[in-house]
């Protein structure tokens, strides 16, 4: 399977004669499909070197201290990578995916292209050297945030409910919906999007032919009528456990903040939002009753994440800097005086300015400056015997 | 009524030459019916002068430079202060809340018993001077933590039956629980700690002779049966708004730690919360679904207070620093491997090394290594053929 760059470039389609970038373009579809996603040796050979050249540099299969000494990392690292790599250097993967991607529509979308999600490359050598796409994939490349709503497949109707007010809330002010395709909340989200008219984009763990859940078969393909669907891996590759791990990572590192709406103690979305935390990008918590298992997860996000508690679409934009801010709560302290003259007054009785300053505790001027202020207000009113309070 | 501390020592009972102690006592009574809660300037002459001293310098009515000088304030602050203690000087308002509490055995308990709650102190100047407390008062002064269990009038059944579990929960571990006695929240933890034959603490904004709310009557008898009736203003006096927010500083001050379990957004017991903040008090905030509105005031103390998000009695305890840390989150990244080699192997196929290396993007040393853990641990077996996954 290790072959030539130039012929993995003829079989994309580039021509005998590739360009640099087609070039570039092949090694990162062939890097796909050698390496698990993340693979950090691979991501810092690429960086160093260039994904041509680097794939050149595999091939060639060179001794640890060489590699090592290419990629900038320890010979012992570079010597597990040649390890893990040589096991899939036998059949035709590199063919087989481009073949399925060509039969499915899917793009390959790399650094090269306008529309790659820069917000990607914040993952360093653990970012993705492809992407494989379906759908609309000129909308990856929007600048506007976007925002990852995710959460449990066992979610509740609560949960459901408001991951769909979160998303159509977002798609309403042009934010992108970033999610899993999963059952549950992830589903809900990218649906509402959908409905709302917004741009959804949905990360799979598998190739992104594979319809993962196989019951999202029909939301996947409305995704990629209206938004993206993507992967990192090839098309073909199933969806294993480690591969929904290293998605979730993308999730995160593609949208500027993660809500997490439901999530149980075990939930996959805990792990999002662990990326989103070792990224930098703030986390959203949805509250829920604490009776409920499918919110204890958000609620640990609460405790020990430092996640924000947003309760609707004003607060989740704030999380993106989108939005002006909430009003804050008032100081409790600045109208003391007031509620203490309030306090002393009545709407049915008149009452003198002493007997005001004897219940209240305050001084004679103080009452009757204060008493200036409310009637300015229109809170109370002169009378001939003293001060009213006047109905509400 | 500006009399003589001897005059209101008889008046006690403290009998014709009152001790020094008696003098104090009977100063703090008068005190705390001549000023609102929380009147700094008084605070701070009786930590200047004694309460005593500080009540016959009151009375022979100084210029304000001279009182500024003996409280250390201000002098605009000093005349202000004599200017609202004045209009209260007629009526025989001492006389009226002794012989109202005699009636109702409410006893007068000041920093000098040794029952004092010493963690009142921490409000410096704005100290109660005394309390009025109806029940056992012997428990006041227990040592132990104190848990403040608030929340809204307006509460759901939700809210009532969180307070509740909280409340029963923390009897159980022998932490007192704190509140104010209103309805809804409040009644629910008081009963529940009650119920639960725990210690409860109810603090009134009015006189504690006076049953308020007048519905709660029965259960404000119970708590004074089991627990303590508490209210820093003489018997006889009336409930004023400005009383509940001076009590609510009593509330956060006396409590470990102050959970607020249903708040709406203009709930008092958000004031309580701000107390507690003001104090160096940690809050704790139950969160409960999005769409109810007596949750949005626990909410925004999540986002705004930096309230830690509580869900059961454990993590209440934590606040208080009472029993262990609950465990964290197990790192995800830690068992990456063994995740991979499982989701390489089959149940029923037998898979060789091999292949589990290619599947798993792993090197074959690798996979060999993670499968002797995964033998060890019963989650693999060798077959003639390779590897199975056994059965969980």
């Amino acid at each position: 399977m290790i072959e030539r760059v130039d012929e993995i470039a003829a079989a994309l389609g580039r021509g005998p004669e590739p360009s640099e970038e087609g070039r570039d373009r092949a090694a990162r579809v062939a890097w796909s499909c050698l390496i698990e996603p993340g693979d950090r040796i691979a991501g810092a050979l690429v960086r160093a070197r260039g994904a041509a050249e680097a794939w050149e540099i595999a091939a060639r299969e060179p001794r640890p201290a060489e590699l090592g000494a290419l990629a900038g990392v320890d010979p012992s690292e570079a010597r597990a990578a040649l390890e893990r790599w040589r096991p899939r250097r036998s059949g035709g993967a590199i063919d087989d995916a481009v073949r399925r991607a060509r039969r499915n529509d899917v793009t390959v979308v790399t650094p090269h292209d306008a529309l790659w999600p820069t917000a990607l490359d914040d993952l360093g050598d653990h970012a993705p050297l492809c992407l494989w796409a379906r759908g609309d994939v000129s909308r990856l490349g929007i600048p506007s945030p976007s925002v990852a709503v995710v959460g449990a497949r066992a979610a509740t109707s609560y949960g459901e409910h408001v991951a769909a007010e979160l998303a159509a809330g977002l798609a309403h002010v042009g934010i992108a919906v970033v999610s899993g395709a999963a059952y549950g909340i992830d589903g809900a989200a990218h649906r509402a999007s959908l409905a709302a008219g917004g741009t959804t984009f949905a990360f799979l763990a598998g190739g992104c032919d594979r319809s993962y859940p196989s019951g999202h078969a029909d939301l996947l393909d409305r995704i990629a009528a209206a938004g993206v669907v993507v992967s990192e891996v090839p098309c073909g590759a199933a969806p294993t456990k480690w591969r929904f791990l290293q998605r979730n990572r993308l999730i995160a590192a593609v949208s500027g903040a993660t809500v997490v709406v439901e999530a149980g103690l075990r939930s996959g979305s805990l792990n999002t939002a662990g990326h989103a935390a070792a990224l930098g990008r703030p986390i959203g918590a949805v509250p829920g009753p604490v009776t409920s298992a499918a919110s204890a997860g958000t609620h640990r996000l609460l405790r020990e994440f430092d996640a924000v508690c947003v309760t609707n679409v004003a607060e989740v934009r704030e999380l993106v800097g989108d939005g002006s801010d909430a009003p804050r709560l008032a100081p409790d302290g600045a109208s003391s005086d007031r509620t203490r003259v309030l306090d002393a007054l009545s709407e049915r009785a008149d009452r003198s300015v002493d007997r005001i300053a004897a219940q209240s505790g305050m001084s004679v001027p103080d009452v009757e400056a204060v008493l200036g202020g409310l009637l300015l207000e229109g809170r109370v009113e002169p009378t001939g015997e003293g001060w009213r309070r006047r109905l509400a």
